[in-house]
């Protein structure tokens, strides 16, 4: 390879379909979904198989360049782009490697390669009567390398657990190019350390997952789906013991705030106003059951009715129709994107004990009313799991640049906030770029001295997705 | 200190009450349960507080001593005794921490120190009307620590997962003393990489589990269980999908060998004959629901008996009282010991892919038919789970030592057999020090690199249970 350039050897090896490197390629690569986070790899690597992810990774480490995993490229934390002033670095797109390798039925469990998206993974599940519960507003463009390095959560963990508790077996290619095959399909495996847990939640900054094992689950022959009005976050809490005392199985218990849904009727398409919105705090709930003839709907119904009569809830509404069901749904996952168009805001992503969530929306109440009164609280989450997301939003007609300057310090006060509450700072979105001064400032410095251990020891030159995950030195 | 011996350090650090030192005093943690395996620990400390680990700690780092974390002391593989022909070594039993730190029952969490029992455990759940589904034989010795550090297994995990999949959070003390204090309750927690799982499963080679955060679950309302008498194991697999699709919920699904129950009739207590052994194999099935209004009796009734009509059973008991449930569940778990009653076994550990029980029971017994005629199979285990417990018995009489001698490379065979089914040759015994040579041979080279590189971060000196897990240099 003499003569040649580092670009040239990486061209040889993956061929031009799988080596990117004219500006106009490259720049969807270069830029995070959301526009935040800018950088400028010198080429994309698009393998299509594990052995020719391993042939990339033996190169840019002979070639000394730093390498940047990335899959369906939806982080909100813009773990997937290279960073602005980093080093030399190439985007290694697992886009190509979306092979469904094997679908075991009776087994429940299914292997897919890192490039596949979580939809398509759900999809094959269906396809032989099963469910993969994995399930969040990304699903279509996310795949299962991102989903697992960075440990997704969304609505469904209250039941299903998060990303990580799904995964069996994992097919990992190391920095220097060494394959770690623990692709095993079995539920019991002690065969020492649990190395598969260290690269899901570590964003490709300790080696690159491409392929899982995954479980499958019996589907939900029933579901139902109501939204109730209560009066505080207190009351959504009473509701929750209420919901998990019933005997049905929570599938979701998500909090929204009132101001959410209409902003949601305001800019979204085809949103049916849900009930008469009289009071500041909705829960969405959803239970299901693998049996039809379980009383699903009556143990539903009857914790909703306790709660009326208790004087713990004003409202409800038990989905009669699925379009009725879906119309609701509509109204929470199209929320991000119509929040948007409504305003610019500053958005979280923290976790308390469920039972602090009152006292984590009351504290960030007073946080913004002392620090931040321009603002309003904009909240709505995961309550199931203590997760809210909880966004500082400006006046309508705020220019975005100025909003963020007025806000800078509400995101990490929020963050302490969740932490003194014996939270984390970051619950489901990871950490990426965006969260490591947090990670600096919240995490305890023990913590971070044996994961600056951990990837010393498993990327010593440290060229597997620089200046993500672990805070500046 | 000057002039002090090294012990007299430690128990001037622990008080007498925190550091054994009489030779009677050390005699029964010089010793596995099974009485295999033998060590010499200088002393036996037994800390009180999460600051007096972390003194211990940093004492035996100073000193130059060996640590072998020890719990309830119920291991199969000898991981809680000191190597016979180790390094100088204490054993730092956690049995005075035992106090629950905190019982949320809304939150469904509870935080318990390392020496509380499993029992504990779910005592303490089912008092706030909550439940703890972690259940296996040893239960009541068993303690949190050592089930968390093994990543114990049992009966439940094919509804609830394995012991890793209980916690939310970690307190760890690390070889220096320096305390990572992980002790979160939150459900959802992004915030770097997933340190909690490199300390479970790792059997005490990177540090000491001092507490952990475990999730709870709503109790079972109504349970309902059957033994059923399937001529193959094929036809038990048949009958997993049926119970599977049933959409009664399984607890459990264990596979019993005609001669297990024979044995155990023959030695146990009070064990009642569960029906005509007509039969080589027998499935006792349990099934549960939160909900008492759920029709599981006629859900698993009918599983049950389209299984009888498709002529894919035998014959079927249905529990009819909480008693008979008992004495099912008495010949499953009184199993071990009456097997000792009868002659000398060589037990396996090891599992496959649910769908893969049958061809691994095959290949078994050809392995016995091949090279260990005089041997017999006897078989049980997690069949929902993939997990065999599979022995070598002996002819009545033979003399345990002779039987081992007889029945050396069974073991290899047996998890050899399992690897080359796509499973574990360690299921959830763990490794200690009877697994290492099949670490050796079975696991992957990179695999073991990758551990060797972690222990050496996290323990640079080799102190922290050597001669445990990682396989012989």
């Amino acid at each position: 390879m003499a003569g040649m350039s580092p670009l040239d050897v990486l061209s040889e090896t993956l061929g031009p379909a799988g080596c990117l490197r004219a500006e106009a390629d490259l720049a969807p690569y270069a830029v995070d979904w959301r526009g935040v986070y800018r950088g400028e790899p010198v080429a994309v690597l698009r393998p299509s198989s594990t052995a020719e992810v391993a042939a990339a990774l033996r190169a840019c480490a002979e070639l000394g360049l730093a390498v940047v995993p990335a899959g369906g490229r939806t982080s909100l934390c813009g773990a997937s782009v290279p960073l602005a002033q980093g080093p030399a670095s190439v985007v290694l797109s697992l886009e190509r490697m979306n092979r469904l390798r094997d679908v075991d039925a009776p087994g429940m469990t299914l292997v897919a390669e890192a490039g596949c998206t979580i939809e398509a993974v759900q999809d094959a599940a269906t396809a032989v009567g099963r469910f993969f519960p994995l399930h969040f507003g990304a699903q279509g463009s996310a795949m299962v390398g991102g989903a697992l390095s960075t440990n997704a959560g969304g609505i469904r963990t209250i039941r299903y657990g998060n990303a990580r508790d799904l995964v069996l077996g994992l097919e990992v290619v190391l920095p220097d190019g060494r394959v770690l095959d623990d692709l095993r399909r079995v539920r019991k495996d002690n065969s020492g350390y649990a190395l598969r847990h260290l690269f899901m939640g570590a964003e490709g900054t300790l080696g690159v997952i491409t392929a899982a094992s995954l479980k499958l689950f019996a589907p939900l022959a029933r579901r139902e789906t109501a939204l109730v009005a209560v009066r505080s976050p207190a009351e959504a809490l009473q509701l929750l013991a209420r919901c998990q005392e019933s005997g049905a199985e929570l599938v979701a218990f998500e909090l929204i705030q009132r101001i959410c849904i209409e902003i949601t009727m305001r800019h979204g398409v085809n949103i049916p106003k849900p009930m008469e919105l009289s009071t500041d705090w909705y829960c969405l709930v959803e239970v299901g059951a693998a049996h039809a003839a379980m009383p699903l709907r009556e143990a539903l119904e009857g914790a909703l009715m306790d709660a009326l009569e208790a004087g713990e809830a004003v409202d409800v509404v038990l989905c009669e129709s699925e379009a009725q069901r879906a119309g609701l749904w509509r109204i929470r996952e199209t929320f991000p994107e119509c929040s948007r168009h409504e305003a610019p805001g500053l958005p979280t992503d923290t976790a308390v004990p469920v039972s602090a969530i009152p006292a984590f929306l009351e504290g960030a109440a007073a946080v913004i009313a002392r620090d931040f009164e321009r603002g309003r609280m904009v909240a709505l989450g995961h309550m199931g799991d203590g997760n809210m997301h909880l966004s500082l939003q400006a006046p309508p007609g705020t220019p975005q640049g100025e909003w963020a300057a007025y806000g800078v310090g509400f995101e990490p006060a929020i963050e302490a906030l969740a932490v003194s509450l014996g939270g984390s700072f970051s619950a489901e979105h990871g950490i990426g770029q965006s969260k490591r001064a947090a990670m600096g400032r919240l995490k305890s410095p023990v913590a971070v001295d044996v994961m600056r251990a951990i990837k010393a020891a498993l990327d010593p030159t440290g060229r597997m997705n620089p200046g993500k995950v672990l805070p500046p030195a």
